[in-house]
């Protein structure tokens, strides 16, 4: 099994939705994508920054998942990331209502000894400079280094995004900032530029419409499960990734089959994610259920068709 | 092999799009639905409306497929239906310039006599008066009457509409008419409503993102191929509600399992008619072809995920 490093944000987040609201509670990239690749029982570790407010049992949790949390450094004295946000209607689109970046402002990443010969590299969404700067840490040049991001380092740190775009293996991003980072509309052809741009690997996230992994001509589709209710869509993203690099973790496979299955993994995980408020549902998850789900995914896609 | 009735509007289209603009050009929901059916080498009937503008050699076309035009009235002194629209930037929205109705304002649709047992129907996109009228001149009842529809005839028809879908055992709609038509905003929600208004199919059309079908709980997705240019979206879900058609007309097997592959089929097919403008591609399509991009379909979707 593959040592598995994450890079993210550990957070506070306070979240409304058509469905009630929530106070401050456990978020960050890193979280999710913690807890989400935990169900494959990878050596993995999180590189962040707290403040003095973080209630030790949410590390508790975590380090109770096999998640080395050395990395997660706690500043004293100082308050940890806070985001708030409210979705709309439709749960596809939100408004950001507060963010507090605190401790984040000055966040300078250490990656522990002892995960600094990690085969995998999950880069949270974050600074670009961050991502960058764990990478730079490696001693051993990493087998995968999947990067997720967003529009917002696109609008404010072009350069340095594009720089560590350059250094990894897989990016994933929805269809809005693929079709931002690219210039192009098409999801198709804007996958062949990003591939461009370093990364052999193009995860596109469509949210409730699925998920695509392009490379070298092969495409790859993962649905989202029709769910009757999406009641909170936090997270859904890094669980996505999470699901995603966990697998490649395990398995220890980096060929384009094993990423059509890390994909389908990553649209599984994310499908519990946006069950209840925040990490709730993902700190519940037991294995039967994503045995269970895998079976509604084959039954959502899978047909035999005689060619004659 | 099952015969295949199947009515809708037969018409003259001018398409703007991104790409370029039309003059009057074939179209129409039977037309594409019936082109995109004739790939299965069914026993098919159309049933619409003409005007003496419209060209012989369009119902040669047609004709020459194996597509029974005997029920295409044509009017002395009367114009063919006529619709004009234009796309915007991200094709998948439209804007109507012109609908002319012309003859399609007194439509009263004959069945030929030897179609009237027909064992599948395809009632394409018309007022659900006349799909009505259609069902009601069966002299045995089809094995499945399949029902397309749009948010128009729920602005406009509402009563009609319902009483007709009560007769039918599969609709096909986009994700907003679900939306509309059940008042839910979840499509596995808006399905579960849509069941009890009488088909026991539902199939949400999703453009870009796929289709659905759901029936008594279970769910199967067929995405769209993903393309480096969608030319003219124009005649897509017809084309789609056509293979759907066409492949249980062939198969004669109205199990779920048949459905599943009906549904890749119209995805199949859809994913050529939008290449390029009007039917053009549709009329130059080869079996080989479908052949090749079933395989692409099969790439795209199926995997191998060892349970452990």
């Amino acid at each position: 099994m593959s040592k598995l490093l994450i890079v993210g944000t550990v957070a506070f987040d306070a979240i409304e939705t058509p469905f009630g609201k929530t106070d401050k509670i456990l978020g960050g990239a890193a979280t999710y994508i913690g807890l989400s690749a935990s169900n494959f029982n990878v050596d993995s570790a999180i590189v962040s920054v707290v403040g003095e407010d973080f209630p030790q049992e949410h590390l508790d949790m975590l380090a109770a998942r096999n998640i080395d949390i050395s990395g997660i450094e706690i500043v004293e004295g100082g308050k940890t990331f806070f985001w708030s946000g409210k979705y709309h209607n439709d749960m596809n689109s939100r408004d950001t209502l507060v963010t507090e970046l605190n401790v984040l402002a000055d966040f300078n990443p250490v990656v522990p000894e002892n995960y600094k010969d990690s085969e995998i590299v999950m880069l949270g969404n974050l600074h670009p400079g961050v991502q960058m700067s764990v990478i730079n840490q490696m001693t051993e040049k990493p087998k995968l280094i999947v990067l997720d991001t967003m529009n917002f380092w696109m609008d404010c740190a072009w350069d340095d995004l594009l720089a560590v775009i350059k250094k990894v293996d897989v990016i994933t991003i929805n269809d809005e900032e693929a079709r931002q980072l690219s210039g192009e509309y098409s999801l198709v052809k804007a996958a062949q530029k990003i591939h461009k741009m370093g990364p052999e690997y193009v995860v596109i996230k469509k949210g409730e419409h699925g998920a695509l992994i392009f490379n070298d001509g092969n495409i790859f589709f993962a649905p989202a499960l029709p769910l009757e209710e999406v009641f909170d869509p936090t997270g859904a993203g890094d669980t996505f990734a999470g699901g995603f690099s966990g697998y490649i973790a395990k398995h220890e496979d980096i060929s384009f089959e094993s990423m059509k299955n890390a994909i389908i993994y990553g649209s599984n995980l994310a499908s519990f994610c946006v069950e209840k408020f925040g990490t709730q549902r993902m700190e519940s998850l037991t294995k039967e259920e994503i045995i269970e789900r895998l079976k509604q995914f084959k039954q959502l896609t899978q047909f035999e068709i005689e060619v004659n």
